[in-house]
């Protein structure tokens, strides 16, 4: 089993800190950060008054959106400490409330933790012995498919490609490495070239949106398209905890451009005079290019996958 | 006008030397360069029967092909060699010989230079004001239809994939930003996300079969695929000498692989065991994703391609 | 927002007779033109005993009914109130009866008019500044998409095909330039030439059926069919209440066909004879080439659409 | 036989004035226009020089090319009688040089009129009894085909769209219509929806490319991409002499728009603030859509068009 | 209304023995016949605990299992019965345990034998007047659908594949012929040159997976992907009852081969070295390739087809 | 090499009976068969005038050609010799026509038994160590492919459709056996799940038209167009003696429908009343799906492929 495990946080101020910082990778991770954040403040902190924890609350809320505006588990979190907070009647003890909220949190970074465990046993029987199966970029959802499929003894090869600009699949080659599972890493450039020899393609996911589409990293949707034209699935890995809600509403998926840095090195060019780097860091693969999600519910059709939201916050509530 | 100009080759052996250094790029030099040693070799050195000579050529050609088996273009300047020896009489003077096929090499290294010119004439019709183009990868063919585009003073842009693992395409960018040509730099992963800006597509070729289908870099036959998807053209620039003859007969073109260490760098991995890394560095387009191909003849459809052989022969013959 | 209003009818019969004149206009309106009708009954006439009330809404219901025998909302507003009669004990007094029923057909039309409103909520949210989006005929749920992302201050413009033969993308043409959005206007047959331009489509449903495919003005499946050859999304504005339940039970939507007089203008022919004008209104466009159903319920997949019936249902009947 | 007639033209100064009030109509009558202004100088004017001579045809060419500067059939004209110009001997004797020309002229003007008959029988070779072609617009060619297959007493018929903005197609539904054919007349939207019952599809060349792609009335290439969808077979009837050889070197055929007066009429719209009106009024159908050019050499392949124009010089220059 | 009917059991060890000779037949027989196995049991045999009860519904599970591993509708039976067992409560009497059991399997039957009537009426609903339906092998579902809408006078012809190796469709030929609706049969190689004529096509199902991909008899994925290529709708009909619930823990369908006597001939070949002969015997169509799920509960979106098993599971257990 | 031979004609009469009898196979076979029988009237019988030996030819050919009207090569044999007809003077004696005529349609012959193995050549350069071939129904062309590269030690497998209703790739399958070649034998309907294991598809020809699309036994149509969605090559082996060259005047490939027995067995049905069985024999596959046909003069772009005739045309004149 995949061993996911989140920094030890200190404090509220400590999970904002490491946000800033850049130390907390990956849209679960984000997540449960979110709901270390309101759980530290509820298991930490005095408060007199329900007002001035709802404006604690506030504070915390709006300092890690505007740090990650777009990240849907972040306001996914956010959103579920609020529906209990709407719930609570409002003479309520204000220690009672900060009890309520800690349990919450801590049931929604246990789900999460879960999540990804019953996610990749899922995976793990898609893969039969012999199959070649081409991913891209690192996802730790696709991980623990991998991981729980090779535990198992399955004997399957992954294509990895490289994922420019991070090279992020060189940590999946890694893993895999010290799982005996053959890779085959290529270049971006070179999916079409290699597809013909892989059986199915399986990708992760930063976000999937209401409607069943998945923004992942660059490359995910091209692969997808090609996908189509090679007779070959693609599969998306993914906690349905990724599901921006707002989506719902219209609200497209902001897609994130990242610095240029990232793309070219020191020497590859004198100026940058009429050069117009664009790191644009995801894409969006539409929904009926992707055979099913691969999630902590099976795997289901992505124009389901809105659905499953409700059991989500069932489950999380311990109801 | 493009300033293509070749080594200064010293003699046939030099030439063999400067190829087996990788001094020598892409096809059309490589042809050239052919022409230089079979010229060299006749101009520079004495031999007393025709016997001799004709081993002399022989050790040249198989030295060439030993070297670059897959380039059609050695084979070509070869082939037309050949040609010309088969055509004269066994009686002819051993210098009358070598005088001949001198002038046939140098008509040959004329050609190539002025077809380069030609087609980037052609190629610079097609680019209208506003225009924006996407290409991939490095190509002097290319470089030559957007430096003559630029130079009659129309506005376009172009979009530049990196072209990884050389990313040859940051010398395009440094000769389109020379020209003051404004130019969008994306990782290979993003072309399927900006092809929709795109206007049309233009890419280079290594090699042409005879049915019009091109190698050229790995990404080419991606991109193409999926500009088939969004509605753009795709066009190929390249000079006929070119065609791989030897596809006529059914034979592959030999698409290369290189090394992995243009792939990865130091550190990437601690060891390389069960990781495979593949370097294949061409892939083939089908013609009929091709609009046209951009020679010295104009703009031809891909299936015509052969037919222009002939013509190419009539003109280096001086008939 | 975007001001709905319904002709102020008098009575059953006067509702009878504005469908009859063709007065009433679009899906909604003659849902509500139904629901008018038996909340008109309802509220001015008087009954002895149920049966001579269930007698009249019978009547009612079939004249609508015999008018337009495919109108989906028609259908759906007689199918509410019946359930609604099919669930009252049978002996309770015929005025509380008429009471409930009014109650009930109040909130049907209160809901149709809000739906609009919430659907160009979500819808606005879509349109981002600088966005071009190709529109087809008229729909009041697009108008209400455009209208608010206008009066929010969005900067985006909009390609009109003319929309033969009736050319209603002239209304909402002229909307559309009251609101200061730039129109480009085009023939119908020019979508295949101006899709590379458009950012995605939008296009409004006469009739929704059960597996989300969309009735909507001829040349709206055309539209859908080229934009997956375009790499452009569809989105479809409509209310649910334009289901069509009974092709949850394999009934083919209806798809109407108007009279020759609408194509052809005087002089065109001398005689008709032998030429067959046909003017098919409606065509089908497959729910799978459908990114999203923009209705009152949010962005929703076409596949997930019956399942939002269950929520109107239950929203109009006050739970 | 389909009954093509010029104007009587009187003199070149005719020619020119029947072109600016363009009641010439159709690249091929365009094309013998050209030849007849040639001819008509030559025959009925005198010069004393070669020089006066040349200035003369000068001065028609750059008239006619001016009215109509992307009429691919006056530029064939202006071409094959400089042709002939370069290639009459310096000193030959003015009269001489009128005689040869005004021969060549009539001969254009001949073979262009029986091409049509040419193409017309190969075409309606395609034809079988029971087929339902769909065609669109209004084309000679096209008309040619439908008479001799009707006269040959085939019994056929044909889906016509309407065609806007000008509905040319009325005027093809009469001539079919005089021949019984039988004529379903549809709105141009709604090809899609009248596609599965055409057994193919036939339609007309403005101007052919020299790779084969075919301009032609704005939704010719929407009818020809969708019929990719469908499995129905795209022909297009055209006359070699509409080859544009200029796009040999890249030149982009031009495609018209014409005033927005064709697409509104009176009443329309109070104003046009904000509202562009664009009457795009040719397309561009890839080559590799087209089954097959209906030419006077029979029904070729569309790459291999520009192979004819050799033999059409042959043919015309009396060789 | 189709005729069907089971084999008469006499007791769980007759349905068995059934199993192994290969009397049973199709889904949904085998899952009445599991049902069958349960409801003997609990009707004929005398249990003095709980414990033995289980022991022996264990035992009759797993020899049903071992022999067709793969039948869903098998599977499903089970895990009907053990869910109805894990919600009796530890003390009740064997007796009434038995008596429960029996009822459910009574209700399952009966459930089953009425799903394929209903499916028959919503899939009649579909066919109209003069259409042509292209099927593949032979289903009941599709009989059923076919005799309805020939028993309520609709006028329709069907095109048979003949469906090698076993010529199923000769079967659902005869029957067609019997209710006088014209059948044209081909091979199964003619289906693309056929398709045209058809105007929609009508399939069967072995099993449904989770995310709506049926598993049917070899050559309905292959139709169902030329269908996408002709602008033709594909059905499927099929109780609810045949999803393998498996399938959304990400377990594969098996996709049977059998045995290769079925393909060949004696006298064929001389001798198999070297002939490998393979008789898959289902294929996986995708479900977004399919327009509906014709089952018991209308005609369903493949998408949607889990969320019909809740409302299964309801009405056997008679809530 | 393939060992192709004729049957020994002993006189022209020979040949028609043969022909009647339908012991001539296959379109080349036709065309030898057609030379023979012009052959041995030229060789065997006497004749005093040239108006006889003509009124002779002609009876042969009618006759020949009322029992094959569709067979090209029957057609391009008559086409040959009358075109020699034709150039030879009026006055020549008729012993010399004779000779003249034997000795074209000897060359004719020769001509079409050395193109079998000089594509058998080409072809067997495209086979690489290790590939995986697709092809279907029985071909000479591509067992003379087959053959020569196995013959040359390419270690190669074939995937062999049975080719209802004649299953002729039996015949296939037992040569490949006889050469060790490895051979997967799969139902027809099972080729869209076999195509992702082969590398290519390999098809023969019945008859080329023009435009370069084949027709073939039917089911190469269907496996051409599924290759295209599954990214694989086709390839078409047959000589260029195959071209119906009416075609060129639109004439369609006329494709034969066989008789039912061929379809059905004795038993199958009890009635044929409202069953109409269609064996439909050849479909034909679009030019722009071919990625080459392999012929005598190599391997060619179908669209190119009537431009070798005329260089048969030069080769069997001996010029």
């Amino acid at each position: 089993m995949m061993q996911v495990t989140d920094i030890e946080f200190k404090s509220a101020e400590h999970v904002i800190e490491e946000i800033e910082n850049m130390n907390v990778k990956g849209g679960s991770p984000f997540g449960r950060a979110a709901a270390w954040a309101y759980k530290l403040v509820s298991d930490q902190e005095k408060f007199t008054n329900v007002k001035d924890l709802k404006l604690r609350y506030d504070r915390i809320s709006s300092e890690m959106l505007r740090l990650k505006p777009t990240m849907a588990t972040i306001y996914n979190s956010k959103k579920l400490v609020y529906n209990l907070l709407d719930s609570i009647p409002e003479d309520t003890d204000v220690s009672e409330i900060q009890r309520q909220v800690s349990e919450l949190c801590a049931s929604i970074i246990n789900y999460s933790l879960k999540a990804v465990d019953s996610l990749g046993e899922y995976g793990s029987n898609i893969i039969q012995n012999g199959d070649t199966i081409m991913m891209h970029s690192y996802s730790s959802a696709l991980m623990s498919i991998f991981i729980q499929a090779a535990s198992a003894g399955k004997k399957f090869s992954v294509i990895c490609t490289e994922s420019r600009p991070l090279r992020e699949s060189r940590l999946a080659a890694k893993i895999l490495q010290s799982y005996n599972v053959p890779v085959t890493y290529i270049t971006d450039a070179s999916v079409w070239e290699f597809m013909p020899v892989a059986d199915y393609i399986m990708m992760g996911a930063d976000t999937i949106s209401c409607n069943g589409s998945v923004a992942n990293k660059m490359g995910t949707a091209l692969i997808s398209k090609l996908a189509q034209s090679c007779k070959k699935k693609v599969y998306i890995a993914s906690e349905i905890y990724k599901i921006d809600l707002r989506t719902q509403e219209g609200q497209p998926v902001v897609l994130e451009r990242r610095t240029k840095d990232e793309v070219i090195q020191d020497g590859d060019f004198d100026s940058l005079d009429g050069i117009d780097i664009i790191n644009q860091f995801f894409d969006l693969t539409p929904a009926p290019e992707i055979e099913g999600i691969i999630c902590e519910f099976g795997v289901v059709p992505p124009s389901m996958v809105t659905s499953y939201w409700g059991k989500l916050e069932e489950i999380v509530a311990g109801n």
